[in-house]
This record gives C-alpha cells, sequence and structure tokens, in this order.
C-alpha cells in the first residue's frame, strides 16, 4: 500500500539502503552498480513539457491505482514529489530514486514510485510520462533486463504505451526514440586514472557510442573515481543487442582496471599503499572534510578494500558512506539546514563515527 | 665504572631514554628542555685543534680515571669515540649526547662521558679539551645551573682549568671566553609560527644577544616549529645574569606564544583541531614518511596534547618517536643500514607501532 504521508517514508528512506550499496554483486572490485532505465509514454497524451495538469494528473492517478491494486506494485512506495522542499528532493537525487530533471521539475504531479529494496523505481512526469529504473550492485544487466522486462510488461497491462511500429516506444527527447533504454554501468577506475591511461580508453569507447558521466549521470562531475558508462544510441539495435555491447565494453574496461592496477602493485605497491593507509587515516579522524575530498579519499580506501590491502572496511561500508556524505543526505540525517562549513564538521563527524565504530 | 665495551652502551642507549624526553618539566606545553653547557680548558695545554695526540691522550685519560675513582663521575659511562662508526656518531648526535662538531672530529682521543639519566654529559677533546652539558626538561635552567656547577667545581678539584683574572674561562673559539657558558632552551612555538608573527619576535631577540637554531643547535634546521635560543654573550655577565635573562626572554616568548594559542582557539578553532586529527590519523596509518613530513605532523600532534585536545598520546611519547625518527637512531634500532626510501618506510612502521600499541 502506498503511503500518503510521504515524509514519513522519506524518513524511513534516510535509514534505508538500497540492493546495490551491499557491493556484493559481480565483479564488484571494480563494478559498483549497473543501471537499466526505460523511457515511455502513454498513447495519446501529449510529453510532460506539453501536457496540460489534468493529463498529468491523470497518469499519476493511473500509477497509483497500479501501486493500490496489482499485485507487483503493492510492495511499492509512491511519493508525490511537489510535497517536498528542494533539499528533500535532492536527498532523493543522492540516493539515486529520482533524476536531477525529476527534482528540478516545475509542473505538478511529479511522482515516484520504489520498491522495499529500492532495486526499482519509476519516476512519474519526469521528461517523459514513465522512468523505469532498476539498479543492482556489480555487472548484472541481464538480470536486470529480466526484472525491469517484467515491469514493463506489467504497466504495459494498464496503460497503451506511445509506439510506431517504424520508431518503436515514441519519447520526448529524440535521442530516447526507439528501444527508450538506457543501460549503464557505474565503474570504479582509480588504477587507469593514476597510469593516466583512461582518457584514451573513453576517447575509443565514445567513438562506438557510449557516454561516460559523473556519479550522478547527467550533468553531473566525476567524483572519486567513478565513471558512469552508457550507451548513447537506442535506435537500430534491440534491447538484447544494447544490453550485450555494454556488457562487452565494460568487460574490457574492466581488464584494462585491472591491468593497471597489476602494475601499480608491481611498480608502485609501498606509494600505493600508504596512499591507501593514509586516506583511512584522515578519513578517521579528520574534524572538517569536503564532499570532493571525502570522495577522492574514499575511493582510495575502496582501492584498498578491492586489493584486500584493508580489511576491517568492506565495500558496503564506503557505498553507504559515500551517499550519507553528499550535502542534502547529510542534512536529511541531522534533520537540519546546515551550510557549507557546518556540513563540513557535519560530514567528518558521520565518516569517523561509521569507519571507527568502536570510539562511539 | 666505565666499560670499554662502548658498543654494548651504544645498545643501552638506543633503548634508554634521557630525562628530558619525559616532558614533564616546569612549562612543558611550550618548553621541551633547557640546557647550560660550559666550555672548559686544561692550564698549559694547547686546545685540541693545535693539541698533540700525547696531549689528547692526557686530557683523556684524565677523566678516565676520574671516572674511574671519583664518587660523582663513578656512575658515568665513558665512551672512546674513535671507536665509532660515523652512523653510531651520528646517533649520539641525535641523541643530544654529542656535538656535530665531537662527531665530525678526526683527532683521536675525543670521549664522551654521560650519566645513566642523560642529563649530564662531558664531551672530551671536542673544540675545548671539556663540554659539559647539563639538560633537563621544562624550563629549568636554576636547577640545571646548580648541578652543572657542581660537576664543574668537582672536576676542577682534580684539574686546573685554564682562567685568567681578567678574561675568565680561556676558551678555544673567542665567542666563548668569559663565563664559557652557553645556556638555551628549546621551545615549540607552533602558533607563533602560524600567525607569522614569530620573525618579529626573533628580529627583536637577536637585538638583545641572543640566537636561534634549529632542533638539534649550531648549524642545523629548523624542525617541528622548535627553537633553540641560546645567549651569545658569554663575557662581561655572571652566570647568574645570562641566566636570569634568558628565562626573563624564555617567558616573554612563552606568554606570546600561549596568546597566540588562545588566539588560534578564538578564531580558528574547528581548523585547528582538523589539523592536529589529521596529523594524528596520518602519523596513524603512514606507509612511508619523511622526517621533514613526520618533524610537522608531530608538531601538530604535540600541540594538541599541549592544548589537552587529544589526551591518548603524552609529550613522553612524542618526544622519544621524534628522536626515533631521526636517520642514524632509525638505523641503530634497525640494527642494519638502510637508504633514505627504507628509512621513509621503517620511520612509518616505526610511528605506527608507537601510536597504535594495540595493533601490534
Amino acid at each position: 500500500m502506498p503511503s500518503n504521508n510521504s515524509k514519513f517514508w522519506l524518513k524511513n528512506l534516510a535509514r534505508s539502503s538500497a540492493e546495490w550499496i551491499n557491493g556484493c554483486g559481480p565483479l564488484s572490485e571494480v563494478v559498483v552498480s549497473s543501471r537499466i532505465r526505460l523511457a515511455r509514454n502513454i498513447e495519446a497524451i501529449p510529453f510532460p513539457h506539453w501536457a496540460k495538469e489534468e493529463d498529468l494528473k491523470n497518469i499519476y492517478e493511473v500509477m497509483q491505482q497500479l501501486a493500490q491494486e496489482n499485485i507487483i506494485f503493492r510492495k511499492f512506495k509512491l511519493l508525490l514529489l511537489n510535497n517536498f522542499t528542494p533539499l528533500e528532493l535532492q536527498f532523493l537525487v543522492e540516493k539515486h530514486l529520482i533524476s536531477l530533471y525529476q527534482a528540478n521539475g516545475k509542473h505538478p504531479y511529479r511522482g515516484c514510485l520504489y520498491n522495499q529494496e529500492e532495486t526499482a523505481c519509476i519516476m512519474i512526469n519526469e521528461e517523459d510520462h514513465l522512468r523505469i529504473q532498476y539498479i543492482l550492485s556489480g555487472l548484472q544487466l541481464k538480470k536486470i533486463w529480466g526484472s525491469i522486462n517484467q515491469i514493463d510488461n506489467e504497466i504495459g497491462k494498464t496503460v497503451n504505451y506511445a509506439f510506431s511500429e517504424k520508431e518503436g516506444y515514441l519519447t520526448s527527447c529524440p535521442t530516447n526514440v526507439g528501444t527508450g533504454m538506457r543501460a549503464s554501468v557505474m565503474l570504479h577506475l582509480p588504477a587507469l586514472v593514476r597510469l593516466n591511461r583512461l582518457n584514451e580508453i573513453l576517447k575509443a569507447i565514445a567513438k562506438i557510442g557510449y557516454v561516460v558521466r559523473g556519479f550522478y549521470g547527467e550533468g553531473t562531475e566525476v567524483m572519486g573515481n567513478l565513471f558512469q558508462i552508457s550507451n548513447q544510441i537506442t535506435l537500430g539495435l534491440s534491447e538484447e543487442e544494447i544490453i550485450d555491447n555494454l556488457e562487452k565494453v565494460s568487460r574490457q574496461i574492466i581488464e584494462q582496471e585491472e591491468k593497471a592496477r597489476r602494475d601499480l602493485l608491481k611498480d608502485f605497491k609501498n606509494y600505493l599503499e600508504d596512499q591507501i593507509w593514509r586516506a583511512y587515516g584522515i578519513l578517521s579522524q579528520a574534524r572538517i572534510i569536503s564532499s570532493v575530498e571525502a570522495m577522492e579519499l574514499l575511493s582510495k580506501l575502496r582501492l584498498g578494500v578491492e586489493l584486500k590491502i584493508v580489511s576491517q572496511i568492506n565495500l558496503e561500508l564506503i557505498n553507504r558512506i559515500m551517499l550519507m556524505l553528499q550535502p542534502a543526505y547529510l542534512q536529511i540525517l541531522a534533520q537540519k539546514n546546515l551550510n557549507a562549513s557546518e556540513r563540513d564538521i557535519q560530514r567528518a563527524k558521520l565518516i569517523r563515527e561509521k569507519i571507527n565504530p568502536m570510539n562511539n
């Protein structure tokens, strides 16, 4: 049953964590998470940007009814985003539950329908009527495809998707027409960065139709050596082909990163260990820390865990800290507004508490 | 009884620590140690630089006999420095038991006679026939004067010092003629450095006849914000006046440092605490560290202890680490020669073991 009490669920979200956080998926020593999203629109209703309030309300209510009655979606929570403050919306972006676009939208009846594991989530009245997203830890695009396909079909039983035999799914932005699919992997590539080998790889994959983005997708900066790689092309290939191709490209980059790590260990083992342990030392003790510095240090610590140099920390803890240290998440946890200086202090405190649980 | 087995006592010295290390003396939150040394020569024997081997042997043997027979000096150890390797001599310099000049000397029968507490030590055949030194923790110049005076008188019962009614004690270098006394204090002045207030103070005290040197005295660099302040003038003032004046100047600098610390705490408390704890974090975890960086971080940690921000560490531990991380001490402890890179690794290991005794 979706609750109307969105604020209640928001508090829950601050304590909960998504499946991908556990860091247990395949190839998790390089792949943080995999994600697929499908852009879908409903036949005979204008795209959200041109839709009337009544249209948007109609779509929201269809999804609300689905969430009340459908055997799958009954386990989902529905949030009406217009109820939320900008800070709360930013928090949902940081949780990867909604897009920046959805957070910044001005039109009414923007919604977010997500399941308890936070693997599946459907944005309502984003750039398209529906944006279905599925995330899992590690490299699991095929498994995700199975799950998201089921959700897509289930919604398709209730609504008629805007679809043309010739072009496929119709979408607000022409770059999504066709499958409406974007598949992506979030890769941790510190060794390729350190050895200056990444730029060449990124140029090569751009040529064959892949885009590289930051930790929060489109329009965001790369932080902590985390690179989101996704398909650019949605038309002319089947969903399976898109997934197969991204998986192949990902495996090649993973291999390169693993080779770079072996090279680092061969030539700079002491230096590498020093950098990793210093990062651990600073994160354990700092009293003021910016999110940029914290993400850099967490990247080093992550590498230490991935290389089994550091054993007292696991990837789940690093993923959790990485989310919590973001500006809005930090303020939601503190239950008050904090300016940048206050956040730097609060962030350092939170990281210390998470990294040295014994000291608290 | 002095032992002929100098190497045995050297090993002991690597494990032992001088009284000043305990960090318990008066005003130890700013003053690391106080020191007085007296330059003395024996009548009718040329200064060491011009003396014949037989003269030097004669002086050495007089002191050897004193060490065997005198009730005070029987508790001292006598080292014949010509037996030592350059590394071992450098280690004695790092322990503050001999001067750089004594370590680098080429003439025979250079010796060092020191007591068990390592408060008193007499260099034999240094620049002068005898250089008597006394060190205590904190600001204790008057107490030191009492003790060193007693040693000086005791030696004076056996030998006739070169002394002129007009000029006082005669010394190899004219700057020491008169009292032959140099009194000094080792001050930790991080707040004056941080607030850019120290240069002005040092200029002012230079004008009234004081010299500022580094952690190992003449010709050494300032490390870890430790400044050795000593009297330049040895002629025309009594010993008591020299000591009184230095004590007054020291107290003024201490006051300025304490004011600077209060100012730092008032205006930059969070920043200061962050710097202190980061230093602690890095020292606890680094795998490679240079002596310069280690001294800088130890200075921050020392300030944290002095300000009672850090309670799990004390000044004794910091003093001990500060000595042990020096190049020769490190190699004596490791019982092998280490190149610079190996030392940086060994140093980091030693600091970790001392700072996190639980982890070992």
